[in-house]
């Protein structure tokens, strides 16, 4: 097993960070691995800030649910699918790009780009001995985001991601079983060894979390998928990504 | 610089390949390292279909544009936005699970989960000394797609991915200066700073173009970015999403 592919496997999200600021060049090192990966026809549609006032810090951690760790960490990042850029371009050409700005191919452009560049950022901080975790809680209110970060028309703040030096590593979950996940030349569509193979993964999950608290919770994985899922959360995200001016036709 | 670092910064996409196909080995690996990035609240939102079969790689190779190494590589992955397996849930669970699953906070969680997987794909792939292209050039016809990858409801094939020995390196393109994607507290909101940057970077990619043709093309970032805007490509996507049951409320 290479270095790359033990970083990859070793992966497990931090929530608990050393008092101890990134350095510049670290976060430097970072930006340029997010700027590194692949982009849709060249289009870089995605910005990063890195968020260092407290008391921003302090607001993004409310809105992520009061998790803490969100402001004190080493550093804070937050992820935006960005086509603003190219709206500029728009006039800087005297090009007529809104129709393409408002598609949904090309929300999900800067979606994917935006996200291409977060993994990458991910594994660089790993690499070097730091712990991370995504962010996604910053979308219980992204109204309030644009507020605190200035966001403009034709971005959205996808996540964040806190980094720092981890002061607590947890242990893995487990995922769903490879087969599960893969198949070949086609989706998957034996549909009750589809579900035979969630019942095996239930039995993993739930032994994972017997272990985890000592029997204090024992929940199986698709149990807390139909909780999450049924909780209807962030349904004001259609409205909000319209309004920025993306996804509209 | 670290192992890791040095692998995401040597990134550039290959398109054209030995005649050599993955091991079994290598794609597990592959596959493995996908799964083992963060997914929003543990949901795993995404699967992977491997290629293997060369009529249906050849079908896909043309509706990517005739693009032949998408047939002609080691392996053809195609990742997925998936949130059937979460229908599937609901049914096991008796939860109402419908609204969520058709949601766009939810298309976008599965968008970003299936992208966090494939980057780790790519550059597990990567550092194993075999060359990556993503693909997005399947969105040109996902109703095709469905067709010749059986994809059910509730399932979008984002992008493919080739995977393989390489055959010709490809120079790497320069990226946007890391002042303008990367801001602290705030988007960056100095526009006509924001102006000069373009153009300062207009002069690099021109100056690449310049050196990598002999001379035969010197167009700019903003130009070429106009361009693919002007275009409006896959404005069939917003349609398409929604009848698959994503993205609708």
């Amino acid at each position: 097993m290479n270095k790359v592919v033990e970083t990859i496997l070793a992966h497990r999200s931090v929530r608990k960070f050393e008092n101890r600021p990134l350095t510049k060049e670290q976060i430097e090192t970072i930006v340029r691995c997010a700027q590194a990966g692949s982009t849709s026809s060249y289009v870089q549609a995605f910005s990063i800030i890195g968020v260092t006032d407290y008391k921003k810090k302090k607001q993004l951690a409310e809105i992520a649910g009061n998790q803490m760790y969100v402001a004190d960490c080493g550093h804070l990042f937050v992820f935006c699918a960005d086509l603003h850029r190219h709206e500029v371009i728009g006039e800087m050409e005297k090009s007529d790009v809104i129709p393409s700005i408002e598609s949904t191919e090309k929300f999900m452009v800067s979606v994917i780009d935006a996200t291409i560049a977060a993994q990458n950022a991910a594994l660089a901080a790993e690499s070097m001995g730091l712990g991370i975790c995504y962010i996604g809680g910053i979308r219980n209110d992204l109204n309030a985001v644009n507020e605190i970060l200035d966001i403009p028309s034709r971005v959205i703040p996808l996540f964040g991601m806190v980094v720092g030096y981890p002061v607590k590593i947890n242990q893995q979950k487990p995922r769903l079983p490879l087969e599960h996940v893969y198949s070949e030349n086609g989706y998957q569509q034996n549909e009750s060894e589809y579900i035979n193979q969630l019942e095996d993964y239930n039995k993993t999950v739930q032994e994972y979390y017997i272990k985890r608290t000592n029997g204090k919770r024992n929940d199986t994985w698709t149990s807390q998928v139909a909780k999450t899922f049924e909780k209807q959360s962030r349904m004001y995200m259609q409205d909000y990504v319209k309004n920025q001016g993306l996804n509209k036709r």
